[in-house]
């Protein structure tokens, strides 16, 4: 791909991931895409074959994006989370794709490498920690990476009912209390 | 209002929550949940003035069952949690309506009171326990409330790569998963 090329395809990606964050995948406008990136429908579908290709490239990328900046650190998954917790406050639409993906991709038998090869990775990690004893096996290997991402996302993923009742919450006291849960599950 | 009109009522509340589960806000179609409740788009209208008011009515409804079905209790946290697993596992709508609520209703300043008062009911319990010395005070009474409710969705709230990986878990093993995770937080 040359430099143009790789232009466009990336101006095409910051602005789908803005589009589909807001609007999900049944709601996102490729126009409304093609405008933003300053590119026209037929380079998305040229790219990308369709929206659904388009949402998942967004979605690689961003997976990409996550695994790079915070690598899994078994013997200390408390900070992973913490470090995890950090990513979604800089980049708020990372839940919201995530969200989403299950909701809309779900069912459609398609399963990302990228997604697949860095679970299968944490899980190994985890999986040797359990065995040098570092970590409990109350939680199977598979379990435990669940239920520390799962625990990570905790503040990005509520009703705006409780969002309303912690509202005066700090990020600092947030973070602290996402690491405080994951220590509670390797105690 | 009289007997016809609760179950038309009634019909157009079940054809709803089917729908919105399935395609979300954005995505339900009002003529495909009218037809489905053998009615019309006029009644949907009458009864729920637009397609946010009918989703509205829809997750108010969801909401008092499930209070009702899993009444918390406080002094048995995990054993509540499982209960809320179990609820999930019988209607599968509830996190899938839950999610789409958070990206397609946060942010329109509607706070259902129902959500809003049983989740204040739910903060008090577990204040009055931890004061009474039954459970700890690392966590706020709210955020407590906050992680065993998200706890307790952690199987029916992942991407379908994450799925995969753990499609032999029993369901069993899954509720002992979620018991055991509240558990610890409360250790």
């Amino acid at each position: 791909m040359d430099r143009d090329a790789a232009a466009t395809r990336r101006r095409l990606l910051d602005a789908a991931t803005a589009e589909f964050a807001a609007f999900g995948i049944a709601g996102a406008r490729v126009d409304r895409i093609a405008a933003a990136a300053r590119s026209n429908k037929a380079q998305i579908y040229h790219y990308f074959e369709n929206k659904e290709g388009l949402f998942d490239a967004v979605f690689d990328d961003m997976c990409r994006e996550t695994v790079d900046a915070v690598p899994i650190d078994a013997a200390d998954l408390p900070e992973y989370a913490g470090r995890l917790f950090d990513s979604y406050e800089e980049r708020p639409w990372v839940q919201r794709l995530s969200k989403w993906y299950q909701l809309e991709r779900a069912g459609s038998g398609v399963l990302l490498p990228i997604v697949m090869d860095s679970n299968a990775a944490k899980v190994r990690a985890i999986a040797d920690a359990q065995n040098a004893g570092i970590l409990p096996t109350r939680f199977t290997a598979v379990e435990l990476l669940g239920l520390v991402l799962h625990i990570s996302g905790f503040w990005h993923s509520n009703v705006p009912e409780f969002d309303a009742a912690v509202s005066e919450e700090s990020t600092r006291r947030r973070r602290e209390a996402v690491v405080d849960a994951v220590a509670a599950l390797i105690a």
